[in-house]
Formats: C-alpha cells, structure tokens, sequence
C-alpha cells in the first residue's frame, strides 16, 4: 500500500555538510536526532498546504520553504526565543519532481541561514493529496522570562512591530494578475512571500519584566483577541495609529488597507502589551536600532468577558476576531 | 483563501486538564510550547497519509492516532530513549468530522498514557486532501551513550526484538476482508493496528557499550541495509532463526510469512547489532524480564560496499532492501 519516492537520493541531496551548531549530537540519518539541549527549550509546529496557504501562483518553490521554516521562526520570536532547529515532514504528490522538492527545501536553507537554524531531522512520504509541509523548530529561552499571552494587565499599552497588512495586500495583487507591477506592488509582495519574523526584537521584549506577544498570523483582530482572552482583559486600539505602509495606503486606499492590517493576517510581525513606562524606556533603544515598533492602543478593563474597540473618528466600535464590520466567515 | 475549522474547539477539547511531567512550563495555547528540557534531548517527526499508511478500512479512528504516536515513539526507542512530550500537525479534510478527530486524538492519547507523554502542542490546518498526521515527538537519552546505525562492527551478533511480519499479516487480513477471523486474524490485525514500541528493551540496550539499533519500519531487510551501509559492513543472516509468529505461519505458510518479515515492514520491533559476549550477558535479563530478543545472525565484514546475505537451507542469498527474489519496486 505504501508508495515510496527515492527518500535517500532527497535526503542526502538536503543533508547539509556542516552544521552551524556544535550541539547537534546525532543530525539526519538516524531514526531521530539527539541534541545538547538548552534548559528551556521552545519547541512548535507550523503547517503549509497547498491551495490553502499557498498555490505555485502566488509562491514561487524557493519562497513555500522559505516561508514554512519562516512561520515557525516567527512563533519562536513570539516566546522571545532564539530559533536553533528545524526538522521537515513533507508529504510529496506524484507530480512534484525532485527538482522541485529541493527548491523547496533551498528555501528553508535561505531562511534557516538568516537565523543560524540547523536542519536536524525529518521525513518525506508520499500523498495522493496536496503538497503538504509540516515544520517542527526547536529554539531557547534567553531571559527566563515567559511572553506570555496571559501577561497583559489593564494600564498596559498594546504594541504592534513593523507595518500591517501588506501580506494581505500582496496576495491579492499575485492572485489577480495586475498586469503593470510598480515598486509598490513588489514591495507587497515580497512581504506576502518572504516575510521577517522578528527574532531580535522578541528577544529584546522578553528582557522586559512582563510582556504578552502574540506573532500576527491570522489578522490583528484575531491576535489581539487571543490576548484579551488569555489574560481576561478589554482592549481598546486607535485607528490613526495602525501603521500601515505607503506601498499599501498608495494602492489599496485608506479603509481597504484597514481591512487587511486588522483580518489580512500572516504579516508575521509581533503584537503584545506591556506597561507604559518600559515601553517608554524601550524606544531609546528601538531608534538606535533602527527597529519599528508602534503604540496602538491600551489595555483598559481587567474582565471576563473580553472585547476589543477600534476608536474610528472617536467612535468605539467593537470589534470581532474576523474584523469590524462582519462576523467571521471562519467555521 | 485560509479555510479555517474552528481550531479552538478542537484545541479545547483535546488539552489534557493535567500533565504528567512537571517539566511544561508553557503548554498547550501559546505560540510554542516552552520545556524544561533534559540535557540529551531526541527528537523525531513521523507522518502518517490516509490512502498511503492506512484508509478506514484498515484502521479504526482510534488505532489510527494511536499508531501515528506509537510509529515516532518507536524512533524514540530506536535511539534508547525514553520518549516525553509530542505535538501534532493534523491537516483535516472537510468530509471529517470535528468527533472523528478527535477520537484520533483520543487514540494518541492512549499510546501517550503507556508512556507518560504528553501533548504540549501542534495545530490542524484544512486540506483539500486525504487526512494527513504530522507527530513530532521529544525523548531523553538516560545512558548518555548512542544506539548509533553506525555502530556495528565485523564480529558483532545481529538481533531482534519480538517477532516479524504480523503486521504485514494483519493488513493483508483487513484488505482482502476475510469471512472468517480465528484468534490468528485478530493477533495480526492488532500486531497492524497497534504495535508496541519496545522502549524498556531499547533503554536497556542503550547501557550496553556499543550496540546499533534501527526500528523496523520498513522491513527487515531494508533495515539491515540501513544499519549495513552507515556501518560499512556486510552481514549474514538465518532464515531458521528469524522469529515469527505462530499465527504467521498458521495462516500464511513458512515462505508468504518470510517474505512479510523481510519486506513486509511496519512490525515497530528493535534491529541492531551488538558484541556477542554482551549479548550472552543481556539474555538473563530478558529472560528474567520476559522479553523477547533474538539473535538471526552476525556481521560477517568490514567493507565498502556492504552486502546483507539470507542463509536459506544452507545457500546464502543475497538480499535487495527489498527482498530476496525481485528488485525493489519503490522507485
């Protein structure tokens, strides 16, 4: 019943011939690998499938694996870890060739590079379905220090990095085919296809005494929502502060590019809260790193039941997980 | 273009109210998971593809989560470890219900309880494809000493754990839907649907000096193979010696049942080798123990090129990974 490809052809094609990390005890080519482990370890799985996060329209080979280490990369950001690991589960369609199948994987290497990650493990069987990558990343604990999504506290301020939306943005410009492409529109989707997950940032915020972080995967309504409900609090966020791009604003326009920074997701920067008077201490910093991190609102209630406000033209509106002005159409 | 199940209730129903080790500072609904880790960490990720490794028709919900854990937990035993902590990576097709999910993860959780395991994370994402299990699992190496497949050397004896080809057995019983099921059909079909990781042997094992140990996924003659080539030695193995089941030959015959346990594969028993005077000293434990391991035959050379030889009525054979009479047929 069971279809094999070549695994080892594949498998010695990928094995990298040295290792960043002296700590790999046992690597590829065993029935699993060992490792001199950090303390406190991060460890989380992060999974693409084809025609549900990405076609070969909107993706080229080197930019799924790219982006599939890149997600997991980014949830380590979000724990305030530094990414060490990586291992890849890949099931494979009959009609991928090698060929293609070690684009893919040249794109992790891309993105492992970044981030000095080592490829430790991993498998690839086949599927009659689509091309599905599962990436498991292994990363420490610099601080001590839990960024929790329970941490926020009412008087908090919440904090987003980077600009919002323009993952969202970008996929709509790769899936309808704009025939001119300016700066903007590659701009756009060069945010959508490669994004950075913030890892220096994560670790500077897990130096803070209590932070609550959250990467943006699904949309920063949803995001802000898992954090309320971890931590039973209201929120409330300005409009005028969400930082959006120029290339965005220029040519989505102002309530569109609203639309795709609060439900768009995958713009993998990091949201969190944490008390005003470090935020303050940290922005000295942030300048003189050139990093980009944004106020956009307050922590304002400690409750049970926890919403979320936009404040449009100084009108609250409450906001759902799926945005402002619709219900999630999630089921 | 995300199509999103409702992750949290799932999420909900399958965290565990309690954890068996204390060592999860954060668990299950956070970004990542953040362990306390042992210093030799082991960690393995194994998939399971409906249609490829099993359909409904060979396995009940149940079975199948529990052998998606049981397959990496098998690895785990393969490295002398003692397996920890999993995540799981679920990509559900639509036609799946939310209640047969989570019997999968009712079926995990009974493979996790026979060895203290617990789930500290993962994700399910949507597939317009079969269902597929991603299952990452993290173990501890106890001995401080590697159950390398390098490890064999000329001299060693060769040996396995239990007995091979009912698994083989098992499935062929529950595809070709026999009328009739003796207690034979029921101890192979369970042999297929829920093999026991030998973890107590493979921890034993593990304190021996120098010992090299595969689990047997693939057949034993793939897996002989395996150990061969890292090794770069060539071996002879006994037919006579190769331990199967009563239930085997009853029903399928002295030859069908041998070719099952070379290729048939998917048993989850220990292969390795070891010196003989270890061996001859571990076999009071197991006795004592109630384990069963059995010496098949011996690494013969050091060499290149290795070559893996079936004694059969006193003629050695040579075998393929695939077998003794036809090439592989896995490209």
């Amino acid at each position: 019943m069971v279809i094999i490809r070549d695994e080892f052809s594949i498998i010695n094609s990928i094995t990298p011939s040295s290792l960043k990390n002296k700590d790999v005890l046992v690597g590829i080519g065993d029935d699993a690998a060992v490792i001199n482990s950090p303390k406190h370890l991060i460890v989380c799985v992060d999974t693409m499938v084809e025609e549900i996060h990405f076609t070969k329209q909107t993706m080229g080979l080197e930019d799924i694996g790219y982006k599939s280490l890149a997600i997991n990369v980014s949830d380590i950001a979000a724990m305030g870890g530094k990414p060490l690991y990586y291992l890849v589960s890949i099931s494979i369609p009959n009609a991928w060739s090698d060929e293609e199948i070690q684009s893919i994987y040249k794109g992790m290497e891309q993105c492992a590079s970044l981030y000095q990650m080592d490829l430790i493990g991993g498998e690839t069987v086949s599927t009659r379905g689509p091309l599905t990558i599962a990436v498991t990343a292994l990363g420490k604990m610099e601080s001590g220090r839990f960024t929790k999504r329970s941490n926020a506290k009412a008087g908090d301020i919440i904090f987003v990095t980077g600009s919002l939306g323009d993952s969202a943005g970008g996929l709509d410009i790769l899936l309808n085919d704009y025939i001119k492409h300016t700066d903007d529109h590659s701009y756009l989707i060069k945010k959508h296809q490669r994004p950075t997950p913030k890892v220096d940032l994560g670790l500077q915020l897990a130096k803070i005494n209590r932070v609550s972080l959250n990467d943006i995967s699904d949309g920063l309504s949803s995001e802000l929502y898992e954090i309320a409900e971890a931590s039973s609090v209201s929120m409330m966020i300005e409009e005028e502060a969400i930082p959006m791009s120029t290339s965005l604003k220029n040519l989505y326009g102002k309530d569109q590019s609203l639309q795709y920074a609060l439900t768009g997701g995958e713009d993998f920067e990091l949201l969190g809260t944490m008390p005003s008077e470090d935020f303050h201490q940290l922005q000295q910093l942030t300048e003189q790193k050139g990093w980009s991190i944004t106020q956009i609102g307050e922590v304002i209630l400690q409750e049970d039941k926890p919403e979320v406000f936009l404040v449009k033209k100084n009108n609250p509106i409450l906001l759902t997980k799926g945005g402002y002005n619709h219900f999630s159409e999630e089921r």
